[in-house]
């Protein structure tokens, strides 16, 4: 019943609904090249951990595989040597990887693609079919791996609650029903009819382009709000819970996630609701004690003061625009993961 | 040392710094007639409830005044008799504070013009020469308003204090140096470089478009943020003072202001940093006991969902958009006024 945003075409190429143009356009690109992978990458046409990761291991599949209609290439691919196949398999994944630096499960599943290909006897033809049957095993475990958390999730739910949540943590950010939208979109499935409170979420408008329009798709009622009037609706008693994603969980349970986390975690504490992160245990991070240690990406000034290329701020104000903040523990109710809802210390 | 936005032309009309067009251009507006200034007031060129009403008032003046060249009409003007120019003003003053029925100034500046008229001896000349003098210590009144409130504010200011703030307090809201934001530019004034924390303050871009563009012309030293970094701001330990003006405060001390305020107050006890809200006593309303008999104004879903006419979130999605929230008088440190910082109750 969700939204599906990741395909193989026919011809092997990879299949991706461009998320830069929604909610206005519903257009599906054909990636069949490495530049045009780097491209989807960089421009965010494809985002959220999960999506990316896997995105990028089919696009690997797709800009390696032989083109019908080349009949000389396609002989000289099939007789080429295997040593000389493997490392244009390094070369791709190391130029995708480098494409979004900070995206932990990019280069993670870039690293699981190489090891693939080293440890596949025989020639080109063997290994890219191991290939794309190590893509597709990247896409199957993301999405039992959200249908899990979305089952332990429902523990949380209860007919007719009302979730307030920020960003986008659906369908469109993983391979699968999501993380913390999937626990809501898997609620509304079983017919318990939730309320989802969906935060805009400056600067880049996840929450009102991609979550609205999931929710939207999914017939789940919904209302967008500017990120600082969810305060007024927790002080009017509108919110049951709060549901948020983890870009990484530090081993004292701090959340680091998309910026307005912390806010919304203050928020609720101040007004008695339970706030929930939502990560599969991949995003545990044992070997970082405490979210002190978490680096925070910054990003551009232009986000804030042009969007769209509209002026809202005078050329020659500085602009302070973190990518994440992090949340102390002390203020996160449980944390859910495809084992259940867990609490700190999380040891290794 | 402040910015000037309203100004009497030399053949007096009314001159204003249209702030649709901030911080891209700085465009100045005449304004002669009574369907400009209708226009300027719904278009929002010029806002904050002290503007409105000195620009109100310096219209209807502008609007009702001779015109050069006209010389038969202006005969008749001069002429005409007195009751029948009184009438022309109440028809004015109506269609004006009509204009923006929620702008508790507007009508009032609109009923102390009519009032003048009514006890004002004499021909239609005579009038008009007593309303420009009403518009005049109208507008003078709130600059002297502006000016103790800033003085009585200096008590919370110290060298290079770093103060948060939300939406526009500044001169361009007022007639004079503004209220929150002008206590910091008179602490910019007296050389305590003070630095400035800009909340963006979706939907309207309040803090981004005009509280950076006054601060960037005065010199002081500030950066502009999404509103929903400002939690991670207060957890870094980078926010001394938060500073907010105030529409309306109840007996209780509680307030009501621009959405994202009640936020900032609970972030701010969160973190132990304090919370001030800076208004003129005119904005306290001891008739009303508590913030929740404040009627929250409810605005239309396309400043959220299609800003500058780029559709963020889908057609279709509800959009919740209040105006302003309440924050409860248990989260205000004081109340910066013209009187001193004062505490609740507040009695007639």
């Amino acid at each position: 019943m969700h939204v599906e945003h990741l395909a193989w075409g026919p011809s092997g190429t990879l299949r991706i609904l461009d998320q830069t143009l929604l909610p206005a356009e519903e257009r599906w690109l054909e990636i069949d090249t490495l530049d045009a992978l780097l491209e989807a990458l960089r421009s965010l046409r494809v985002r959220g951990a999960p999506a990316i990761g896997i995105a990028a291991a089919m696009g690997l599949v797709a800009a390696l595989r032989p083109r019908a209609g080349d009949g000389a290439r396609e002989g000289a691919h099939a007789g080429r040597a295997r040593e000389r196949f493997v490392g244009r398999v390094d070369d791709a994944a190391e130029a995708i990887a480098s494409a979004r630096p900070t995206a932990v499960n990019l280069r993670w599943a870039m690293d699981r693609m190489r090891r693939r290909a080293a440890a596949t006897p025989g020639d080109g033809e063997a290994i890219l079919a191991a290939l794309r049957a190590e893509a597709d095993a990247i896409w199957d475990e993301d999405r039992a791996m959200c249908a899990a958390i979305a089952e332990r999730g429902q523990a949380l739910m209860r007919r007719g609650i009302r979730v307030l949540t920020h960003c986008n943590t659906g369908a469109l950010a993983t391979g699968g029903i999501g993380t913390a939208l999937g626990i809501v979109l898997r609620a509304a499935e079983r017919g318990l009819d939730p309320e989802v409170w969906v935060d805009e979420t400056r600067p880049l408008w996840q929450g009102a382009r991609l979550t609205a329009w999931e929710l939207l798709r999914a017939g789940v009622r919904h209302a967008v709000l500017p990120d600082s009037a969810a305060a007024a609706l927790l002080s009017q008693g509108k919110v049951d819970l709060v549901l948020v994603g983890a870009d990484r969980v530090a081993r004292n349970g701090d959340v680091a996630n998309k910026v307005g986390t912390l806010g919304l975690a203050v928020l609720a504490r101040h007004h008695g609701v339970p706030f929930y992160s939502v990560a599969p245990t991949s995003s545990f991070d044992p070997a970082c004690p405490s979210g002190e240690r978490i680096a925070i990406e910054h990003r551009g000034a232009a986000e804030v003061s042009a969007p769209f290329g509209v002026r809202v701020a005078p050329e020659g104000s500085p602009v302070f625009n973190p990518a994440f903040d992090v949340t102390p523990a002390a203020l996160v109710t449980g944390h859910v993961t495809e084992r259940g809802i867990l609490h700190p210390p999380f040891e290794a």
